[in-house]
Formats: structure tokens, C-alpha cells, sequence
């Protein structure tokens, strides 16, 4: 942190820290009954990370008006489900990558048993986690989270790209994937968010909704375009490893050039999406810019 | 069905059925996103089972006065999280089984990927099935839940069985695997059904979670017992597998008689702690009885 960060950078910096600390608090309760398992869930979690999902939840929920005290659970709940699927994604059977935030994966620094197990179990608390938010919409936040991480959001974008490997889909088809892989639970920080200040129906959730499909499309074109022009040792994982197992990406459909304009226009979509929140909108848009801005 | 079954097995059968049916509705709402994620997790769900989870649950409600209509998401909930947890149990890391129930395991069926997937949002689905139970005590359900289903609880004991293959263990420790490993999700059922009908404090969760441990632990005794007597045929699964693959067991560490006489001491347990239910713990009183004495 230098002395003259930007306001957004000091507020990323503050948020990263909040959750980190909540994070850190879920190991200091009680002694774990199987220390391993444990070892390897606090590994999966409290290695870094950019906690892009639970700084999300506090942009949308203090867009709206809600306490940061009361965005703490579902800030944690969405970080620990985003931690669970990068745990099981890294493994033999799925990925097969050594290397997450230039650290050996779980499965590596553990075995492949515990890691699968850290996984469940870090899902499991994520859930529990989010149960004792004490938020009188308990029930519609649980199904938001739920049903952006299962069988109609991440997990099935997980099968899709797992079933693109080697294939030759279109934009669509890989939009199609990517929308569920990382867009749902992106948009779902920002719905949990919203949802801790104003009720279900608020047209504002679909406002933040709008925005985050747009981000977390962008969001994703840009991993493909650093993953072609990045820096192995800034981005923590092997640059090029997309090409390298023959994974379709938008910069290989569309160009570097295609690619750019492309998450430029999701872009402008964002912007469009939170013109209903006014002024209170500011942080998010600032927001949207850094993360398709950023080198790592 | 024979025309002489008694009113338990009879009960049994429409608590089966009643659940089964639940558990299929899941599938009838919209088309899959990723058609052979959707075939992975129906086919662990759908493929038969015991069920007696969701017949604790049923159970349990009953005995506190809860209507059937208000139990099918709890019950539904903690079968979808046991079916997970056979899915990953069952993979080439963990136990390397190639059959369940007579048939091929998931990623036998399918393909190991699919497999740690379709357990991912099996264990998603649950939450989302609980969170949409609509009870007023929705948090205390979701804590008693993800409590029993992770590091605390089963995910605890599948993590301290893996730990144990080759070891030696006393009966302690064998016994402390299994309270976490199948017996914590078991107490749940029976709290789950419990919470439906009465608040957190009410004194009869507690005589329920205490028949839960008893019979939670008979069970399992009993499941080690079948493993040495049964028949392959019957069981659906290779007999003697368990020591096959030199897995400590309450006979191998008992003996045969002793365990059974372990198992029986047990159920002395689970009916003294029916005691404080009166009349309404008769059905849980025989189910106990017809849980140490199946045969498969």
C-alpha cells in the first residue's frame, strides 16, 4: 500500500482484510476433530486470493444500504463455496493443475482424499456460515447462494467446460459456460449483497443483477486475454496453460484484439445496468473499471 | 409387499415411497443445463437406498406432532446429503469402490469428473431444498444440518476412516470415527424431524438426539456384523470387504458375539432415551429394534 492509493484501492484493500479476518475466525473457535482435514481447509482458504466475490457483497450491499456488519456472513459464505470449487476443479480427475496462486494446489500440498473431502467440507460450511447471518431473509439469501452454485450455475458450468476440452464451440457456447462457471456466482455476490438491505422484489436486485452478468462475462474474457499476454510469475499460474490443454477461449475465437472490444462493450452493459441506483452506484462502476483493468 | 407385513414394514414402505417420490420431483421442473451432470446425480439419488434417513425424519416429526407435508424438504434435504457423500466415497482416492447397491458407482457409470461434480451439487441441492422449506425455524434446520454434515461432523469422519485403514484403533477411537462418520448425520435426522414440530429448546430434541447417538452407533455395529455374515447377493456390495481392505471393525476388535453384544447394549440405550416421549416413542422404539435386526 502506497501513500498515495487510489480511494477504490484502499477500499479494496480494507474489505480484503475484513473477510480475511472473518475467514480466520472460523478456525479459532474449537480444536478440529481430524487436524489434516482441517489443516487443508484453512490452506484452501487463507492462501490469498483477490476476494473478488466478498468484496462484491459489501459494493452491493452498501450500494443499498446495509451495515458491513451485516454483509460479513454472506461475504464468507460466497468466498468459502468460490474456495470449495477451485479445491475440487484443481483435481487429477478434473484440471489437474499443480500450481493455484503460485502455491502447490491442495491435493499437492495434501493428498487427492483430503483434498476432495476439504472441498465438501468447505461447501458444508459455507451453508453453515450463511445460517447464522441472522437476516430475516435467511431463506431467500440461501437459495440465492444455492442456486448459483449447484446443478444451474457453477457446478454445471464446471461440466461444461470440462465437456468443451478439445471440442470447437462458438462465442455463444463458451458465453453459454462462462455465464454458469463464474458468472452466477458473481452475480450472486452481488444479489446477496442487495438482499441483506432491501427485499426480494426491490427492482434494484435486477439492476445489480444486470450488472454482474455483464461483469462476470467480462470478467472472465479478460482472465482468457491475460492468460495469453500475462506474466507467469505475476499471475501465479503458468500463463498460456489454456492453449497449452486445448481449452477454446475468447481470445482464440474472437482475436486479442475481438477479445478486448468485447469485455469493452460488456463494460459499457455494466455501466447501463446501474444507472437505476444513481449516485449511490459510484463505488460499483469504479469497481466494474479496476477489474478489467487489472494485470493479475 | 406381502399381505401379512407388519404396519412398521408397512410404514417403512410408504415413508420410501413418499420420499422417493419427493426426491423425483426434483428432476421434473426444467431441462438440465448439463444433461450428463443432471443423468450423474439422479442416477446416485434414484438408485435406491435404504432411505432411512428420511424415515428418521418422519419419524421424529411424527412423534412431536409435525405433519408429513412440512418433513419431505428435511428429509429430502439430508438423503440428497448422504447420496453425496456415497458419490465421493466411492471415488478411485477415496474408497475405490466399483459397486453400490448391485449397480456401478458413479464414476463407474460415468467418469470420475462427473462424479466429484454431480456429489458437488448433490450437496448443493440439499441446502436449496432445505432453504425452501419455508419453516419458521429455518436457521436452527440449516445449522443442524451443515453441522452434522461437515468438519465437525460426517466429513470429520470419513477424513479420521481414512486415516484409520492400516492402523490399529481401539474401540474408543472406532467409535469416535463412527459418531462423526454416520452417526452425526443420523442424530440430525432425527433433530431435523424434531425442529419441524417444537422450538430449539424443547427438552424432547435433546431424548431425540440422544436415541440418535445410541442408534447411530447399533447401526453401524451392525453394518460391521453384516459385512462378516452377510451374503454378497443380499447386501448388493462385496462381503467381507471391510477387511479386505484391512479396515478395523467392532468384530475384528470384539469379536462376532461381543459386538452384537455391543450393538444389543445400544438399543437398551435408545429406548431408555425414548422414555421422556411416552406413548408417541413407540414407533422410534421399533424402528430401532428393526434397524439392529435387517439384514441388509
Amino acid at each position: 500500500m502506497t501513500a498515495n492509493a487510489s480511494p477504490l484501492a484502499l477500499r479494496l484493500a480494507e474489505d480484503c482484510a475484513r473477510v480475511d479476518a472473518c475467514l480466520e475466525a472460523l478456525w479459532q473457535a474449537q480444536p478440529p476433530v481430524e487436524p489434516r482435514l482441517d489443516a487443508a481447509m484453512r490452506y484452501a482458504v487463507l492462501g490469498g486470493g483477490k476476494r473478488l466475490r466478498p468484496v462484491l457483497v459489501y459494493a452491493a450491499g452498501r450500494a443499498l444500504g446495509a451495515a458491513d456488519a451485516d454483509l460479513d456472513a454472506p461475504a464468507v459464505a460466497i468466498e468459502l463455496i468460490h474456495a470449495y470449487s477451485l479445491v475440487h476443479d484443481d483435481l487429477p480427475a478434473m484440471d489437474d493443475d499443480d500450481l493455484r496462486r503460485g502455491q502447490p494446489t491442495v491435493h499437492k500440498a495434501f493428498d487427492e482424499a483430503t483434498a476432495i473431502l476439504a472441498g465438501d467440507a468447505l461447501q458444508t460450511l459455507a451453508f453453515e456460515v450463511l445460517a447464522g447471518s441472522e437476516s430475516p431473509r435467511l431463506a431467500a439469501l440461501m437459495r440465492t447462494l444455492a442456486g448459483a452454485a449447484g446443478r444451474d450455475g457453477m457446478v454445471a458450468g464446471q461440466a461444461l467446460d470440462l465437456a468443451a476440452v478439445g471440442g470447437q464451440p462458438d462465442v455463444q457456447a463458451l458465453a453459454h459456460m462462462h455465464r454458469h462457471k463464474t458468472g452466477a456466482l458473481i452475480c450472486a455476490a452481488l444479489r446477496l449483497g442487495g438482499l441483506v438491505a432491501v427485499a426480494e422484489d426491490d427492482p434494484r436486485l435486477a439492476a445489480l443483477g444486470g450488472y454482474g452478468e455483464a461483469i462476470g462475462l467480462a470478467f472472465q474474457i479478460h482472465d482468457d486475454v491475460l492468460d495469453v499476454i500475462g506474466d507467469t510469475q505475476v499471475l501465479g499460474k503458468a500463463s498460456g496453460a489454456d492453449a497449452a490443454r486445448d481449452k477454446p477461449t475468447y481470445p482464440s475465437l474472437l482475436g486479442l484484439a475481438g477479445a478486448r472490444a468485447k469485455a469493452d462493450g460488456l463494460l459499457d452493459d455494466a455501466l447501463a445496468a446501474l444507472v437505476p441506483l444513481g449516485e449511490r452506484g459510484i463505488a460499483l462502476a469504479e469497481l466494474a473499471r479496476y477489474m478489467i483493468e487489472r494485470d493479475h
